[in-house]
C-alpha cells in the first residue's frame, strides 16, 4: 500500500506562496513533515505558475531532495515539462500521469522506460468522459495495451479511474468502486491510486466524506492513495482500514501505531 | 439500510442491572434514545439470566413497546424463549437468529411465517466454522434453501456470515467481506447484517475498528447492521458511507444531516 503525499501542490495557496518567494524553508518543512508522517512517495506540482512551470517545478525538486529521501511523483499535465524536470531526480520516480491522448503517450512512456519510473495512468482521452464503471474499465485496458507495449510492467502502472463528484452524481462513487474492484481483477499485478478529494466537491464537511471513501476504495481493493500523510484522522482510518482488509500481517503495523499514541 | 439498535443487551452491565432490579425509566430511556437516533428495530436481549431469560425478555419487550413505536428484534440463542416471547409483540418483527442447527430451524422458522417476521440466519452449524469466505457462502445457501423450503421470502433473510476476530487471523475481515459480496450477489433480495463488535475482539481502541470496518461492509454490500445508533461518531460515518455508496438520492439525507448538526 503506498501513500503519495500531496500536501506540495501549487494550488495550495500557501505552497504557491513560498514557491513565488521562494521560501525554501517552508517547502522543506513540508517535505519533511509528509516523509515523517509515513508518505512512500512526495507529490510536487507547480501547475498554476503558467509558461514558468518546468523551472518552478525544478527549484521544488531541487529543494525537497535537500531534505528527504522518498522518491518524487512529478505532477504535472504537461508531458514537455515532465520531460523537462525528469533529468534532475535523485532516484526512480513516479510520473502524475499520463492519458490516453496521443501526445501524452508518445512523449512520456519512453521516458517511464528511461527513468525506471512507475506511472499514474488517467482513465482518460479518446473523448469519452470516463464516468461509468463500464466506461472506466475500458479505458483502463487500452492503457494496459500501451503501456505494455512500451514494455513497461503492470507492477509499474497505477491506474486512476477519475472519480467525480457525488453532488453531480450520487452514483459516481460507486462507478469508481465498482470500476477499482474490475480492474484489480482483470489485471493480476496492476495497482490503483486516486485523489481522495473530487469526491467531496461541492458537498458540506469534505473531510469527513473523503475519509469515508478512502476506506471504500481500499476495501474495493485500491492499493495506493495520493492523500494528505499528516492528516491524523485519515491516517488513523487508513492505518485500520489497512489491517481490516488483511494487509497488516498479525496487526503488528497496528498496534505499533497504538504503543506510538498515532491512533 | 436497516439499523438494529444494539444497546438494550443484557451483556452490558448497565442493562443487566436494570433488568435485575426492575429499573423501567432506565430502559425505557434506552429504547427512546436508539429510536430518536434512527434505529429502524429495536434489539432485545435477556441471554444472561439463566433459566428465567423468558421472563425477563418479556419484561423487557412489555416495558419498551410502552414507549417506542418501532418493531422489536427478538435476540436469543434459545428457540424456546423466541417462542415464549413472540406472542407479546405489538408488530412484525424481526428474530435474532435461526441457525443450521435443525432444532433451531424445526422450531423457529414456523414462528417466523406465523408472525410475518423477519430473520437473522446465522452462517452457523452442520459443525463447520464459518472462517473462510467460501463455507461462510455454502453455509449461507443451506440456510437460504431451508428458508425459501418454509415458504419465507429471501426479503426477510438476513444472513450474518459471521465475524471472527482480526486479532487471531488478519484475514478473517476480507473472509467476511467478500461473503456479504458474494451472497448480495448471487442471491438478488437478500439481505446481510452482522454484529461490529468481534472484528476488534483482543485489539486496542475497539471503536476505531469498528467504524472502520462497518463503512467496508456497506461498501461490500451489507444493508443492515446491530449497532448503537447513539454513537455520533459511528452515525457520521455510517449516514456518509451510506452516500458515498449511491444510497441517497441527490445526497439530501446527507445535507439534511449536516443542517441539523449531526455531522
Amino acid at each position: 500500500m503506498l501513500i503519495i503525499g500531496e500536501r506540495i501542490n501549487s494550488s495550495r495557496k500557501p505552497i504557491a506562496q513560498a514557491v513565488a518567494s521562494g521560501d525554501k524553508a517552508f517547502i522543506q518543512r513540508e517535505a519533511r513533515m509528509q516523509e515523517e508522517a509515513g508518505a512512500d512517495y512526495l507529490d510536487v506540482n507547480a501547475g498554476v505558475f503558467l509558461g514558468e512551470e518546468s523551472d518552478r517545478l525544478k527549484w521544488i525538486i531541487e529543494t525537497v531532495q535537500e531534505v528527504i529521501s522518498i522518491p518524487l511523483c512529478i505532477d504535472s499535465a504537461d508531458a514537455q515539462v515532465i520531460a523537462a524536470v525528469l533529468p534532475l531526480v535523485n532516484s526512480p520516480p513516479m510520473i502524475n500521469s499520463i492519458t490516453l491522448e496521443a501526445r501524452s503517450l508518445e512523449s512520456t512512456l519512453p521516458l517511464v522506460v528511461k527513468h525506471k519510473a512507475k506511472v499514474i495512468g488517467l482513465c482518460q482521452g479518446q473523448g469519452q468522459l470516463a464516468q461509468s464503471a463500464q466506461i472506466k474499465v475500458e479505458l483502463a485496458g487500452r492503457l494496459v495495451e500501451k503501456v505494455t507495449a512500451a514494455d513497461i510492467s503492470l507492477d509499474d502502472l497505477y491506474i486512476d479511474p477519475l472519480i467525480f463528484p457525488l453532488a453531480n452524481d450520487v452514483g459516481s462513487g460507486v462507478a469508481f468502486l465498482q470500476a477499482i474492484s474490475r480492474i484489480m481483477k482483470d489485471y493480476p499485478g496492476i495497482h490503483t491510486v486516486c485523489g481522495l478529494t473530487n469526491i467531496s466537491y461541492g458537498l458540506p464537511n469534505r473531510k469527513l466524506i473523503n475519509r469515508t471513501f478512502l476506506i471504500a476504495a481500499i476495501a474495493s481493493g485500491m492499493d495506493s492513495a495520493i492523500l494528505d500523510p499528516t492528516d491524523r484522522d485519515l491516517y488513523r482510518l487508513f492505518r485500520t482500514a489497512v489491517m481490516v482488509m488483511g494487509m497488516d500481517d498479525f496487526c503488528m503495523d497496528y498496534i505499533r501505531a497504538y504503543k506510538q499514541g498515532r491512533l
